[in-house]
């Protein structure tokens, strides 16, 4: 399979609710100016269409926009035109379904909707499965908590969740930064395994 | 090969002199939180025995010793134990040759100096290669650098540079925070590839 046949149907998400805290609680986060900046990056490198930033809370979408224009129209992306081309593939959404219903409404077909956790869920589903889903030209929305990660009832409603990120023992506290960067390059190596 | 041949022999190097700017030209670059935190919890996750965080700054050592101390000993450790024990794999040098010298003291034999790049260079080593040292008890010392990337001065002073990470096309500006995590996980899954 040739990476190419990914362009145009990966998607990334990044859920600020319903995501759990320590406690395994559902609350709301704080958007990260640095979860903009990197996982933008790690997009634009791994030919992801659009990165999907997800908060119900006005004020923080808000914020996104404006940092946004400082990048993609203000002097940022004028000092640095590689940054505005990563930051220009984020689209700020209230809830995951309104970004689902913008991809599907792109492609005129169903979407597969992938979630990422730091433990194993029973629906889990291969790399492999999904690079041959994006080969067969199914667009794919790969789902990011951040927090404590995403909540059991967005867990419960995705068609699959990909293996947890194991190192060489059980810590499992990756930055959701590192997590896409990683869940983006085994996707893009996938082929080689 | 076991992964567990790797631990005990693998450790991360964040350069913040000399690296590059947009320009090229030699400069020191500031501590960035996120980078202790991101690359503290990736390298406790693939196991790295320490993360040496590199600055000729005094002042910013100092910063970073306080940071530190938060985590360590203080209440931000008290209240993420977790975030504790990816933190303390820390050590805090003015420059890279204090960090060989306590690596080799440890180890009582020569470490293998490996550099990162986003640009391809005439001494490339594969992954494998590394992987090979690791197994036969080589101490591996693997230094990334912040702004736009470790000075050539440095490049040309290791023994080899891993290949730069290629995505989907010729974009090549993701965060060192994501180039660690990605670095780390292509060394953990060599084995299977």
């Amino acid at each position: 399979m040739s990476n190419d046949s990914v362009n145009g149907c990966l998607y990334v998400g990044l859920i600020h609710f319903p995501v759990v805290n320590k406690a395994g609680e559902t609350i709301g986060s704080a958007v990260t100016n640095l979860d903009l900046h990197d996982i933008a990056r790690a997009s634009r490198t791994f030919g992801v269409s659009n990165y999907f930033v997800i908060t119900p809370y006005e004020e923080q979408r808000e914020l996104v926009s404006e940092i946004l224009a400082h990048w993609l129209s203000g002097s940022g992306g004028k000092a640095n035109p590689d940054r505005r081309e990563a930051l220009s593939l984020i689209r700020i959404c209230a809830d995951f379904q309104e970004a689902i219903e913008q991809i599907e409404k792109k492609h005129g077909k169903e979407v597969l909707l992938i979630a990422t956790c730091a433990g194993h869920q029973e629906n889990t589903v291969t790399y492999q499965y999904v690079n041959e889903m994006l080969a067969v030209g199914k667009p794919v929305f790969i789902l990011f908590g951040t927090a404590w990660g995403l909540a059991p009832e967005l867990l419960n409603r995705v068609e699959g969740v990909l293996p947890p990120i194991i190192g060489s023992g059980g810590y499992n506290h990756l930055s959701v930064r590192s997590a896409v960067s990683i869940v983006l390059d085994r996707l893009r190596r996938i082929e080689t395994i």
